[in-house]
């Protein structure tokens, strides 16, 4: 099955903002092994979006249209679609008992439009907006309509669109997805390779993500759970090839295993940043639930702070610097015996744009004290190194010095 | 003039990155003025490129491609657009003895093939990678090829494309970006749309950003320097409407108003921070040179973190919760008499996903405590809060009580 994606909306063509909802569903529909050959992307005018449609019903037996289902005038995606298919648009007095409950009685007529839907269709039920999607399949050729703003049009596609095309498959999809840090993503393909040859009916796709990597097993079965139960001896061999490498399987993030596993372990984490300024414990905080293994984080960006608040010798950095393996070392010491925590964690380096102390652009120190010891590692230089990269990669390597000191032991 | 973004890359229609591309290059050709009608995006595959290069030369008197220009097999925009256009490649010495210099000893010969270019197209030098762009106009229809990668197309677009652009035009043009926070985009627009309707050759666009907004003023004129004349009295006339709301004039954001802000005042800012968990200080050193004010942050998630490093009273958090005005302003107090600072400011709230204390998701206090005073204010609460929309906005808000109580006085 091709598919063709077509956004529909004038703040696009601005640059007002991305088109996201084509990321979110070209990934979903290549899970489903639905090749996806062109996006398209066109304002809110009709005899424009009349014509992309009449391109992509040539080229593709799947059209998914995002955005244009809304209640104002210039919301004709369903009105224009409707016509080149031939289909009339019909009220659908579900869909308008369910808009007036949810409007309730400040309801404007104009919003009846909404549950306007093309005679026959499969409605998608909306549960997270007022525009319901719908799916019908005219002349040989399968189309969704979803609504545009990604926070609904992720959920609809998921909950609703995904299951719909999955019901005109033999079949359905299991994905299963093992989160990477530490390796290169053309080492890490280099090292899956043999795998990948000499599999079948399962594939292993291997993506670079920022500052990461990430592998997706994907297979088609009869039922959910056989599918699920291809992928899992595919994912234990790609753990057995990737080792420690391998941060997680099925998780959003490191910080989210980091959180997890200390809460889990009832241990707590104190945070000394300098050149990270506050991003390690701002991404732990992402995770909901951090305040169970996380209590205390210092920001101390100035030498003066470091010694006054973690107690930093001053010693150590008229002899070494603030960016050093002893000034790491005694910030992680310092924050854990201030906070009382089982755990110190510490970042210091040179985010740049400017060199500090004489030391380059990228050098960064992490390092963690903890009941099973201490440790502090130099973290590899990237070729070009700008602020925003040099801050991310030493917090994600800070996240993985806690997983492999403490939740791998 | 109508112009087509056409990207091409397998990775676009796998889901792996978004096109931003087309979302920088949409920003940019809106203030020139030229209209974008279709963004396409298709695979590394020369059938399919042939097919939307004929599509869009129909429909587009300018098409910009962007990806493919790399040294591998599979980047074959510019074969494919030579020949959809009929003109020969040829080897570019100049370009290719910029290539040897760039890559040096270790350059394969696959290499070279990035020096090739349509026979009579004007150069785009790539300074921020190593393909560099072209244009050229043929049978009527202007095209321009950008490499993929939005770090390397963003640059030559703004530097290389858009002067090739103005050079086609009469006359130049200049924008100027207002930045407004603590007000909605469609009160804005009210409060602005006299001014719109009475302006004839400078054109307003407002925007919605995350968390904030945004106003381009634009002017085409014979110079650069009269377009930017034009625009002046223009920007001076929004910012007396709408006040304190504008947080800057072609600034990057309002953290960098706050750390510039701070710095020629020589005044010091240290940081309390709750729910944000690091967010603020994060957005603070996001700055470079942010060590000029900034040296102190404390991210103090639990009850005891807030008592023992920055002093709050058990009593208050007994009687009145850690979210609360009183904490929000004895932790303002306490971080600034522990870092020593000029300004303590302090973030405490529910980000959610669940209530805390019996308090809303959403209930958010930020609380300044510096020489010329001291305040704490509620901030608004959004309709259907969500944990990273919580987090950001109260971070700007805090962010904003600097500018308002510090920097406007």
């Amino acid at each position: 099955m091709n598919c063709e994606l077509i956004a529909v909306g004038t703040e696009l063509l601005l640059g007002e903002v991305a088109n996201l909802d084509a990321q979110i569903l070209s990934q979903g529909l290549s899970e489903l092994g639905i090749n996806v050959f062109h996006h398209t992307v066109v304002g809110d005018n009709p005899a424009r979006l009349r014509q992309v449609l009449e391109i992509a019903r040539k080229r593709a037996d799947l059209i998914i249209t995002t955005g244009g289902l809304g209640p104002t005038t210039d919301d004709l995606t369903k009105e224009t679609v409707a016509d080149v298919f031939g289909l009339p648009l019909e009220m659908n007095e579900e869909q308008l008992a369910r808009l007036k409950q949810r409007m309730g009685p400040g309801m404007t007529l104009n919003n009846e439009k909404q549950a306007m839907l093309p005679r026959g269709c499969t409605v998608l039920v909306n549960d997270w907006g007022t525009a319901p999607g719908c799916a019908f399949c005219a002349d040989g050729c399968h189309v969704i309509m979803l609504p545009g703003p990604p926070r609904e049009c992720a959920p609809l596609f998921k909950h609703r669109a995904i299951p719909y095309l999955e019901g005109l498959h033999d079949g359905v999809i299991s994905s299963t997805y093992l989160k990477i840090f530490g390796i290169g993503e053309s080492s890490m393909e280099t090292m899956l390779l043999p795998l990948m040859e000499q599999l079948q009916d399962v594939t292993i796709a291997p993506y670079a993500k920022t500052g990461e990597c990430e592998v997706r097993i994907t297979a088609r079965r009869e039922t959910r759970e056989a599918a699920a139960e291809a992928c899992a001896p595919v994912a234990a061999q790609i753990r057995s090839i990737l080792g420690d490498y391998v941060y997680g399987t099925d998780v959003a993030s490191l910080e989210e295993v980091v959180v997890r596993g200390l809460c889990a372990r009832g241990l707590t984490l104190a945070l000394a940043e300098s050149c990270t300024g506050g991003l390690v414990a701002k991404r732990i905080t992402d995770v909901s639930g951090a305040s169970g293994c996380f209590a205390y984080g210092c920001v101390t960006y100035a030498n003066e702070a470091k010694q006054r608040l973690l107690g930093v010798s001053a010693d150590t950095l008229e002899k070494h610097g603030a960016v050093s393996e002893q000034t790491a070392l005694e910030m992680a010491r310092g924050v854990r015996a201030l906070a009382g925590s089982n755990i110190g964690v510490s970042v210091t380096g040179v985010a740049g744009p400017n060199p500090s102390e004489g030391k380059a652009v990228g050098l960064v120190y992490v390092a963690i004290s903890h009941d099973g010891g201490e440790r502090v590692l130099q973290i590899p230089r990237r070729h070009s190194p700008d602020r925003e990269r040099v801050r991310h990669s030493a917090a994600s390597h800070a996240l993985d010095l806690v997983r492999r000191e403490v939740l791998l032991k």
